[in-house]
């Protein structure tokens, strides 16, 4: 639990995002891998993903935007928004489950294409949760008093393990699934410790919280080398009746943990930024959270589950509306080895 | 750099290290690949490399441990040497360029193993500075406030890129080389900032600096995925030449930054703990850092460059031996996009 400092009050000044390409909506995948109009009922009925965006096209597999590519353009519409040059950028952080290379770190390409040079940048390899452990780690440095301004970046493209000739209707359910669920996209934040932004929500806590012990993976993701390239194992294993199960349940334990630890009451909550596996699923989440009084914030319908980018797209949305006084709460879940994680946002005052 | 609070010191209990299988000499190395005398000349003249240790069979190029498995031995034997319970672990922070899987990172496979859960974990995707890095963000974690003890790790395993059937004598010399310089392992180190502990190292500085700008790579690193497993890049790129004239100039700046900011004299420095791409590499560049009564600290003439679990061998063997009063500098840097880096730790009083 994050425990800053009362001079170091770490606010957000400014989120941005980027999508790669047009809209992929659900007729399209079914026109490109054959699927029938059942199986397109069946994604809107169970799975509720309208649009997902792909960073290759979907016709040759060619891919088109790399991970440093949609990241540079998100940070750079952050920077923007904030009024923040990237000289006063003391520290970045990124979070991806698939950066473009293993080296160098994508943040580091990110950075040199924003003009950042000479101060910390940290990758950090991390799924759904990987957005809230940036804010984790980057509102750390801020409260250590070793930065004053901070880029936090998350993003994923999954390009190389988009097979576009790939024949849908002979997957498992468990595996097609994946082609529905999971898109790319990328969002960045702007974090200071510098006073003189009071209309800017501050960061009331963050959480992180390793919840994987005697539970085997939700999710795996597998990548190759030159020496295994002919594995014949799947690179993507996905476990969603845990999923399904275990979720829900991590994020109602995370949100009374946020909410015990402030001291808020469930109808203080302003706004809800959900996990966003999927459409259906946050419709679960949000019943279970029972947050009476939240404005939901959700965007997995139209971007897909762009994994470690989800949160910046609702922070953005968030930013744009949130009124003063008002209190937001935004959990994550990561499947892979099970991570609970949130964060609180608060505006204070009238303005 | 570290603003550490003066009641937040942080200190180093203990060290700890793992390496796979048998050293593997040069002379092992020439049989398997067909190489003649003049090569393993070379290779004693120009690298100086005598033995690295790999996590695979050399015949068969089976893998034989992840580096899950290095890194959780090399943690427990950490956690055993300070006398900590995985209990009293609040964080972990691993750094790896070569992680068993993108998902689930591989820090949370390790806790698992060692009992630990419901605390924050961090997986750097990180070269040669990601021991550093992990230093980095763990004392900020400390500093903050919100953690105790930490648990560190560092590690790589580039068995999915090691191809025993590759033609040695067909490849070009920068590619060649990677065959030589390169091993597997990994190491640990507890920190903590509990008070009690006055006879261990106190860590007075730590900094990691992105070096990058308008520089190319010097080294690249791929991962391939279902999609492009067929791309007939190499899965390995090194700038030879940048590197050997880059890295000694780094390395001298960032010992410079490191002295400048403690105020600490060049003759004051007990332990050097050099970057260690090879002993010949090495040689040239404890030369140019000119701390002139030193005792060197260096073991990549036996481990091979494993990367990220280098500096935990090299600290190892300082703790074994670091007297007090002392002072100690270390220095790693990584080539990939150029990242600076070192820490400086010192032991006071006499005992």
């Amino acid at each position: 639990m994050v425990d800053l400092h009362p001079d170091r009050t770490v606010r957000v000044l400014s989120a941005g995002t980027a999508l790669p390409g047009p809209p992929v909506d659900t007729e399209a995948l079914a026109e490109r891998f054959g699927m029938d109009r059942l199986w397109r009922q069946w994604v809107d009925t169970f799975i509720g993903t309208r649009t997902r965006h792909l960073a290759l096209d979907l016709a040759t597999g060619e891919p088109r935007e790399s991970l440093a590519d949609l990241a540079t353009t998100a940070a750079g519409a952050a920077l923007a928004r904030a009024g923040v040059s990237a000289q006063d950028i003391d520290v970045v952080v990124l979070g991806s489950a698939t950066p473009d290379t293993l080296m160098p770190a994508t943040v580091n390409v990110v950075a040199d294409r924003l003009r950042i040079d000479g101060i910390p940048t940290f990758q950090l390899q991390s799924g759904c949760s990987g957005a809230v452990q940036t804010f984790d780690v980057a509102t750390a440095l801020l409260a250590a008093g070793r930065h004053r301004t901070a880029l936090v970046i998350g993003g994923d493209v999954i390009a190389k393990h988009y097979d576009v000739h790939a024949d849908l209707r002979s997957l498992p359910p468990e595996l097609l699934v994946n082609y529905v669920l999971f898109g790319d996209g990328a969002g960045a934040a702007v974090l200071t410790a510098e006073p003189g932004h009071d209309d800017a929500p501050i960061v009331r806590t963050v959480l992180t919280r390793l919840a994987g012990l005697d539970r085997e993976p939700g999710q795996v993701l597998r990548w190759y080398g030159t020496a295994d390239r002919d594995r014949a194992d799947t690179p993507a294993n996905e476990d969603y009746k845990a999923i399904e199960e275990l979720v829900p349940e991590l994020a109602a334990e995370v949100t009374d943990e946020l909410l015990d630890d402030l001291g808020w009451e469930r109808d203080e909550i302003t706004y809800l930024l959900p996990p966003q596996l999927s459409v259906t699923m946050t419709e679960k989440i949000v019943k279970r959270l029972d947050l009476p009084l939240a404005e939901e914030i959700t965007v997995v319908g139209e971007t897909g589950n762009n994994g470690n980018a989800l949160l910046f797209f609702q922070l953005e949305r968030l930013l744009d509306t949130m009124s003063a006084p008002s209190r937001a709460v935004a959990v994550a879940i990561e499947s892979s080895k099970w991570i609970r994680s949130g964060l609180a946002l608060e505006r204070d005052g009238g303005n």
